[in-house]
């Protein structure tokens, strides 16, 4: 196809679409004459994941060039493409440097996820996130425990289990990366669906009927 | 108790308590000498909610007045001030006046609460929340059908029914709406463990063993 219709199908501009090529994240079109260049349905694809990344995580140019070039390489297995492009999504929060209360929140998850089991690293931003809430909660006279917390921690194991059987053996490795940024979105999803929830259990319990 | 007293163990500054006396959020001590006012665990309860709503939902003076004056009005059962609070609270998105996919969006989002059978008003902003969601979702090319959102539906389920298990008899209102508060932090917990169980179910079926 040419550009035009490449632009058509995206909903990209012609000149985002240029802009991404001459910073690398999409690849030339083939060219079929001297001023016509071809392109194809990984090049929508392409656009589609960068869109997803730039949607999903408010991703600048060169964290997504990371993960196109994580994408393009064979010798980088589906769980470590995963990890690159999560981790660049986030959501991430910075630690402070030494406040005692972060500190033991961030031994409180390290401990949890221990208990649960979770094959997570270190680096995790997502550990930092948990322990910001931590904090929060007990600044509000919530205590986080372990037992407190089964009930969230069960829900985020179910939906993370029931997105994984989503991958088929035919889903290529742009499309995966395109479902794990869309779940950014799907957990805007979760807490509204959340409120939603909270109001119709407040109805039943203490409404009127 | 005395204010300094009561400053101590609310984490406020004098001041903040005394600009919340004027405003009308906390009520006065009672004088038990000329220069001297007498606190009660009450006020406390009162300091740690308006904080709890300051915190959860960046509510402003005038939004915590409309919670508060709910709450001391026992005409209004629980059921109403939780809602008078969540409503509040948000999140809330505006909503574009002609747009045709949010009112594509719209439709599908009062369809999934009719077929889940939820006693939702129509006023709830989650609602309007979960509509800019679909449209997201569409955009990335997903389709928020209601067999997609199932899951994401019973995960929400779940925890609501769990969190208004948790309220007791002797859970006086204002403790309850702390919690109801709290909930915008058990939804940054409920994120950041859904990127961690992504992480562990991930490594299970693509990483290195």
């Amino acid at each position: 196809m040419r550009i035009s219709e490449l632009s058509e199908r995206s909903g990209l501009p012609v000149q985002t679409i240029k802009f991404y090529i001459r910073e690398g994240l999409l690849p030339k079109g083939v060219n079929s004459a001297a001023t016509r260049a071809e392109y194809d349905e990984t090049h929508l694809e392409r656009l589609r994941l960068i869109r997803a990344l730039r949607e999903a995580g408010d991703l600048p140019v060169a964290a997504i060039r990371r993960v196109i070039t994580a994408l393009e390489d064979p010798g980088i297995g589906l769980h470590d493409l995963f990890g690159t492009a999560a981790y660049a999504i986030g959501p991430r929060v910075e630690e402070p440097g030494d406040d005692p209360a972060w500190r033991a929140a961030r031994r409180e998850v390290d401990a949890l996820l221990e208990e649960l089991g979770w094959r997570v690293t270190e680096e995790a931003p997502a550990r930092t996130v948990l322990a910001q809430a931590f904090v929060a909660l007990r600044r509000l006279g919530f205590t986080p425990s372990p037992a407190a917390l089964r009930p969230y921690a069960q829900a985020a194991a179910a939906l993370a289990e029931h997105e994984t059987g989503q991958l088929r053996e035919d889903t290529t490795r742009a499309q995966a990366l395109r479902m794990l940024a869309a779940t950014v979105v799907y957990d805007q999803v979760l807490v509204a669906l959340h409120r939603l929830a909270q109001e119709d259990a407040s109805a039943r319990r203490f409404g009127a009927s």
